[in-house]
């Protein structure tokens, strides 16, 4: 069989679970070049054998017979890339989201549409094996009507204030994989947000003009609802939880713990705490991830995850912005393009 | 030791409750008499051995000796029985809220003050021992500053709809419970309130002109946040969890369940549901409550709930009721008289 | 209605939760009266309103109209009460056990049945919650077949050496529980036993002859097995599991707790040890269990504990120690007379 | 760097495990031959780019260049395959267990000692990292001095009854895992076996020699104990559990699940059943198995399992078999050559 050949941009610290996980998994395909603007990240192609490595996506491209890019460059880059590989006539897989700008979304979908590229994007917590089972359950009917969706999403430690300034704010670089979460458990779309936020952890982030805490109602189209609270800092970890709510019943998935022990002991009974980082959180959701990126450009089927999904998050994370400036509950066509 | 006397008024659920504790479990007091509007509920009387049973509030104050009165007849009724009570220097202990017009609460109040009785309020759940035990973390710095309190609360099932009209809405009926719960446990003050609310269980509930599901946000004075989230009906019984969030870390309250035993077969691993509801749940509360409310009595201390207590509840349940009428953020100074 | 009268022996620790319970929450008797060899124990009675006190089992038969007895005085009374209460013609609950000695016990059995009188015996556990469901499932068929009963049972802390030299050893006093748990879970007769035995929290209790750390395996008539493990002292506190594994799943009972609240810090995720000793792990066993045998008094069905289940659980016992004693497995029917 | 070269023999489920783990994730080896006798096997090879396939283990030797050869054929082929590494001086991974018979293991060892060569065995529970964590925390001393190990270790299903006639009975072929785990937690020496067992599976398998539900006792030299529950069928799936109790504590680890949800419904709590067999719960233990064995290979440090774990637990397997046909408790020294 011949193999599909995928380059990948961007050998940060997701382009290389990427890379490892399309190396090592998939037999099916061959990683033949990857991308990155660090002369130093040659190492990184020469440990996976990978044959190609090139400085510039424009390069990257121009490696003969390069069926999909896997973009896992800065967030900035991701539009234009993904227009010249769509362009170039490649398959596309990028990592959220598409671009801060809702208007500059709509465009690259729009030159995807003409050019009859696939696009996947990298909304990887759809694919975590909790998340997965608590949908299926929704799906089957286990828990009827979906009435409240409750989503615990907090960080271990906040980013560099230098990142903060250009990331778009908490909710469109942290919370919008909870928007993500709210669409994809309950298959809804969303009609309007309000959004709390406070700085609480660290006052340059306030004054950097970003909150670090915050709680946000989502009321979707139907008058059911979600809820979020977030924080850029959880001592004790990574805390990813979700609820569903519903006329049938109630489902919860817990945080995933590197080792279920428990101690006892003359101070009380102590385990250890949920997995620290979206490293070790994430790390099946991301090998299934590309799993199902791989299959849909063998099959040919349509990718599990596709712009619309990433405008949409995109939209409630402006919503949630606006809603906190103006402390009022925003629609998302009041923001929608 | 000269035992204190105390008389109950009003023999519904709760007041058998408090009837029962009283006459069994504090040798200190004697229940010397009780009321209540039907004939039937003599039968009560003699079933704890009260002497006196009378049909009316003011006969029950005429009996002779009564050091305080246990208030726990329909909310309509407390305002009124409160002032006789405290006109006649009787202690008081009043179910909530003390009435539903903050106008009203306030002149209860006044009127409290000047006779110098004592008034304690029966938001039961602060003596809960999940609950007691989480306040006792949360004041011992286990979790250091406060940054999100988040409760669940959800009844197995609604009231009549008739009780609906009524019961001055699910925010002053059901969710009050919660509002106190987050002033208890925070310490703080709530300073405003955004409030969705939608009608999922029971159309009937809608034409009655209130909701059945909903999510509120408090904010408090220092901008940290409180999220509640209830619902009038959840299939697998009363649910009732707390988790506080803070600098330090994050302590949660589970459900009470009638035991702990866990069932693996071939279809999978189960157990029971939690205690079913209310009375089930907050059995060890109310004991605990009325055990309180003697010690009050008989050393002279402060009541653990009063009158401001029950005040600041009703002005955060007015509030959220703005809030779902006009879709915005009510500061709670819009509300209070 | 004409209220039950009884007595109770003995106000040591289990003497005086009778009394409360039979006190507060049985309006269908009344206790008449109490004894116990101290002067002390008269303002015991006092505070439970009871009329008449002594300090000698005779004197307390011999108040007027007692219809039964309650016997908590300690183990080495126990068959002489019985006998004198039997031949008095009163109902009589006993605590565990009759005697140490088979023959003693044999004997006592023979007189009960003369008289006719009814038998009750202290296995309390019987009435806890969480083991009172699994002995429904069991019944229920809800595990099929049984295979394997797993009990963990650990005390605290080991009791006095002075008690532990007449205790009888720690399979008579203290696993005797677990065998007759094993037994009641069950439902089956116990044909063989091998125990280990070790001293390995204080060497005194070795010194006094006895042991302080066992495994013990039970096996059944059809040859299914029970295995119990024990110590004297858990740092943790007191330990009470149960597990039962048959054809078609696995029942657990978990220890209980004071709550089940749980704390994450940067350190870890902790909550608090079990309910430390039987007064408060046992404690609704203790009301249930007098419950019912007031019900079997009022009623007239069998009692639910009855002789041959202590005797039964004493042959085990003897058994066990014969087993560590000459390292071998042991038949019942070697030590029973 | 140059890449050790690794020969696998035999293909079967955990063959292939093996060469999957060594061609995928260890950069520093290469896999440069497998062995198997069916012709079907070819494709594995195929599959991981293996470039020879050889259909006898002595072809295998021969390929130029190996340094090390990994051995998962059938158990009766282990000890003469082992011979054969050792003489041709390449370095040994063997699953266990060597032999059943204690006298070929001696002489097999004997040899490896002669020709200085590095034997592991393959106990992958010592790898899985549940177990890990509770040794790490008993040798840091959390629980102090360990006085009772239990172990739970529950099937599936049993394997065919052609197989169990040839296994060595359940002892040597499935609780062998239990009593090197009893080793290796505890740090001690076994002295004494007392075992019973019962067939309540399947009576296929009394017929064939063996038992299949079992409850075995072991005393270590310092008279401290472990105790194993064994049956060969457990409907709910594949049940592996540790305890350890010690004077300063109780370390526990649970099942491992394929996910945390709990779902809520009117019929109660549930959840997902463990995963399902070794397969899947021990997935990481193999891939750190190797992990171990490749670094030993590289550094030269000594094997993490070493022949003598595997006759010790061959030897307790040997005494449980004697315990249970002489219903008495057997010495290691009885059974040990």
């Amino acid at each position: 069989m011949k193999k599909l050949k995928i380059a990948v941009a961007g050998l940060g610290r997701i382009g290389k679970i990427h890379l490892k996980n399309l190396s090592r998994n998939f037999p099916e395909i061959e990683v033949v070049a990857v991308m990155d603007v660090f002369d130093e990240s040659k190492a990184i192609a020469d440990e996976f054998n990978v044959p190609e490595f090139t400085k510039s996506f424009d390069d990257l491209l121009a490696v003969p017979g390069v069926d999909a890019v896997v973009i896992c460059s800065p967030t900035d880059t991701h539009a234009d890339y993904v227009v010249k590989a769509a362009q170039a006539g490649k398959q596309i897989f990028c990592e959220k989201p598409l671009d801060l700008s809702l208007q500059r979304v709509k465009e690259v979908m729009s030159i995807i549409g003409e050019t009859g590229v696939k696009l996947m994007l990298g909304f990887n917590r759809r694919f975590d094996p909790e998340f997965r089972k608590i949908r299926q359950l929704v799906q089957n009917d286990a828990i009827g009507e979906i009435q409240i969706v409750k989503i615990t999403s907090r960080d271990p430690g906040p980013p560099p204030v230098e990142y903060v300034k250009v990331s778009g704010g908490m909710f469109l670089d942290m919370t919008i994989h909870d928007f993500d979460m709210a669409r994809y458990i309950s298959g809804k779309q969303v009609k309007e947000v309000f959004a709390k936020g406070a700085v609480m952890v660290d006052p340059e982030i306030g004054k950097a003009g970003d909150i670090d805490t915050a709680v946000i109602t989502l009321t979707f189209e139907d008058n059911s609802m979600a809820v979020i609270d977030n924080c850029r800092k959880a001592v004790y970890g990574y805390d990813q939880r979700l609820e569903v709510f519903g006329s049938k019943g109630m489902v919860q998935a817990e945080n995933n713990f590197p080792n279920n022990h428990k101690l006892y002991t003359e101070s009380g009974i102590s385990g250890d705490l949920p997995l620290h980082f979206f490293l070790e959180r994430y790390d099946a959701s991301y090998n299934q991830e590309m799993r199902e990126f791989v299959d849909a450009l063998v099959s040919g089927v349509e990718m599990p995850v596709d712009g619309n999904d990433g405008l949409q998050s995109i939209a409630i994370g402006l919503a949630a912005k606006k809603s906190v400036a103006e402390n009022r509950a925003v629609k998302l066509s009041e923001v929608m393009v």
